[in-house]
């Protein structure tokens, strides 16, 4: 018996739970999950997450818990990625709900119309309503990151993890980098943090 | 010296960071902002929030905090708010993140346009598009509550303060309570909570 998590290689959110748990040395079973077939929405998944939802952690009791950054947090307790003081903590968790609310509504769903429904003429008006509040997330962390090498407490936390996975695709999304020197820094960074390379070849299947 | 907290009584997430440090006694400076005034978009706002948001938590030292989710786990780390236990913390932290991306967009949303729009007639649309995915998110508290007295623990925590914020004022934005049974009860537990009444003067200035 392991953990299981339930996920969709295409779906940043998933990606952050991957690579969290390939960095602490977790061992897991990755069941994949299409959402574009509606695999989210079969009355099994449904009992396992009522929201219709991956990724999905499910413990060896069959306890099940949902939300990439509340996974992260379980994930990585007790580890180096979590800062335990309390202010850290609380900043850790300030980046993690900015992405949520702020950058992944915005970059993932621009991505996500370009790169999966692949543009579509009904999609456009949405897409461009995607791209002001797009750039004003990245204007942040790049006024940020111009400050500090990582987003917490100087070191690699989750709140690394957390905006780097639909950072280091936003391109997908036509979102340019060209302007925001100290993401592009940040995400070169992230590649240099421990076990990184062993994603390589979920990267590839994406 | 205390905390500031800078706030707009109008807003479910900053009524949120009201309730919590009235609950928690904690002493503190509530400075009031108007959203609609476009105070958190001046120049010595954005200095302290460079995402323009309230609320906003400010240290003795200078030091801010933003997300209203992670502003409630500042106040409320080492209280019996905060389960410590590390699936419970993390289920904690599901709710919350669940509160921001998939009930808050819809939910506070509608309220926005309805209580403090007005309901013009050009977002219409936008208000219509609000009310499926708000359901959605009241369908699955409802399922959750219908089986647990408060969503994480069988205990109050900043889960339950997070999604009351919104939830009971979900009426102003249009949403009808009468089909969840579960939610209104719960809403009920939530009012018999210690200091729930100090928060009465604060509610009918809203």
């Amino acid at each position: 018996m392991m953990i299981k998590i339930y996920g969709d290689i295409y779906s940043g959110n998933c990606y952050k739970i991957k690579l969290a748990a390939t960095q602490l040395q977790i061992p897991h079973e990755w069941i994949k999950i299409n959402i574009l077939n509606k695999e989210t929405e079969t009355a099994s998944f449904l009992q396992k997450n009522p929201n219709g939802k991956v990724p999905l952690l499910e413990l060896e009791n069959g306890t099940c818990l949902s939300e990439s950054n509340a996974i992260l947090h379980y994930l990585s307790e007790g580890s180096a990625l979590l800062p335990t003081e309390r202010l850290q903590h609380a900043q850790v968790l300030q980046w993690l709900f900015f992405e949520q609310y702020s950058h992944e509504p915005y970059i993932a769903t621009a991505r996500y119309i370009v790169r999966y429904l692949g543009r579509p003429a009904e999609h456009e008006e949405r897409l461009q309503q995607k791209m002001a509040p797009g750039y004003h997330a990245l204007d942040v962390m790049e006024q940020h990151l111009t400050r500090h090498s990582f987003f917490v407490a100087e070191r690699y936390t989750i709140a690394d993890i957390g905006l780097y996975a639909y950072t280091h695709v936003a391109h997908e999304g036509g979102f340019d980098l060209d302007a925001y020197p100290a993401i592009r820094a940040w995400l070169q960074r992230v590649r240099q943090q421990a076990a990184y390379r062993d994603m390589q070849a979920f990267d590839q299947q994406s």
